[in-house]
C-alpha cells in the first residue's frame, strides 16, 4: 500500500468507533468514490473547520457563539441542563424531548485522570444560573461513580441558592430485559419505583 | 445540530461500517480537535483525491500506473493472483504473505445483480497472462455461489493455455471451533484432508 493512502488508513483508524479493518474499508470506499463521496466529505469538513466554534455561553459547537440553543427564544430559558459532553447535548436533541437551556462541563471530576473542578465549565454555572433566573437544573450525567461525585459538586456549588435542582431516572432501560440488568440498575428501579393504579 | 454539522454526520454515515451513532461520535472527534486530527485528515483526503489513479495493468490503486507492485522488479512475475476487489489484495499484501503479481476484477459474476463479463475487468488477463510467460494463475475469489461461477469462467477462459491455475485451499480458518463451523466448510476442509504422518 503507498505510503499516503496508508496514512490515511491510520488517521481514520484513530477515530472512535474505527479499527483497522473499517479503516480499510472506508478509505477504499473514499479512494473509489472521489467525486461523489470523498471531495464532497473533504469540503463539509474543511467548511466547518473554518466555521465551528464553541459557544462562550453553553460550550455546544456551532457557527456561531452564543450558539443557535442558547439564543432561541422559543426555548424555556429558566430550565438548564447539566450535561457532561457535546455528545450528551446532541442525544437529549435529537429526541426533540427537551426544551430548556444546556450548559456543557467538558467532562466529569475524576481524582484518577486529574480532572478537578477548575478543569470544567463550572465556574460559570453559578453566574448563569443566577443571572438568567434559572428556576430548575437538571442534572444529566451519567450514573457513574465519577458522574455521582460530580453530581454531588454540583449540588453542593448551589445548595445556597434557591432553585430545584433534579436528576435523571435512574432505572430499566425501555426495551430492556430484567434478568439482564445488573444489581445497581435493579436496586435503583426497585427504589425509585412508581404507583401505576 | 446546525445543519452543516449534520451533513457532516450524514455523509460519514454512509461509509461503510458506519451507522448514525459512530458518525456522530467521529464527527465530535473532529470538531474538537480541528488542528490535530480534522485538518490532517483533510489534508491526506484532498491529496489522495487528486493524486490517487487506477492501475492501467492490475487495477490496483497508486499514485502511478503501472503501480508499484506491477513494476517492482522484485516480484515474482510468473505468478499472477486474480482477486475480486482492492481490499481482497490488501488483505493479501497485509500479509506479506505473496510475492507475484495481481489482478483485480472489479466484483464477481452475478446474474442476479446484471453483473456479466464485460463488466469485469477480465478481457485483460488473457493477454496478460500470454505477453508476461505467467506459469501460475492463483484464484483467491471468495467460495461464495456467484465465486465459484466467476472461478469457472475464469478456468474456462483460460484452458487451452499451457499454464497452471491454483486456488486457495478451503478449510476450517485458523483459530476456528470446529462445531460452529458450517457444513459446506467441514465437507472441503475433510475432502482436503492433508496427511500429517
Amino acid at each position: 500500500m503507498n505510503i499516503k493512502i496508508r496514512n490515511l488508513v491510520n488517521a481514520l483508524s484513530k477515530l472512535p468507533s474505527l479499527g483497522p479493518s473499517s479503516s480499510r474499508r472506508i478509505t477504499i470506499h473514499l479512494l473509489q468514490n472521489k467525486e461523489k463521496i470523498m471531495l464532497p466529505v473533504v469540503s463539509s469538513m474543511l467548511e466547518l473547520a473554518n466555521q465551528v466554534i464553541k459557544c462562550d455561553i453553553c460550550g455546544n459547537l456551532d457557527l456561531q457563539s452564543p450558539c443557535a440553543i442558547c439564543t432561541d427564544p422559543k426555548r424555556d430559558c429558566k430550565l438548564l441542563c447539566i450535561v457532561e459532553e457535546l455528545g450528551d447535548l446532541w442525544a437529549l436533541e435529537k429526541g426533540n424531548i427537551y426544551s430548556g437551556l444546556y450548559h456543557i462541563l467538558g467532562g466529569r471530576l475524576s481524582a484518577i485522570n486529574g480532572v478537578g473542578p477548575q478543569e470544567l465549565n463550572l465556574d460559570t454555572v453559578r453566574k448563569r444560573v443566577v443571572n438568567l433566573h434559572i428556576q430548575e437544573i437538571i442534572i444529566a450525567i451519567s450514573p457513574t461513580l465519577e458522574g455521582q461525585v460530580t453530581l454531588q459538586y454540583i449540588i453542593e456549588l448551589l445548595k445556597d441558592l434557591n432553585i430545584q435542582i433534579t436528576r435523571l431516572a435512574c432505572g430499566i432501560p425501555m426495551g430492556g430485559e430484567i434478568d439482564y440488568l445488573d444489581e445497581g440498575t435493579l436496586k435503583a428501579a426497585l427504589t425509585s419505583r412508581q404507583s401505576i393504579k
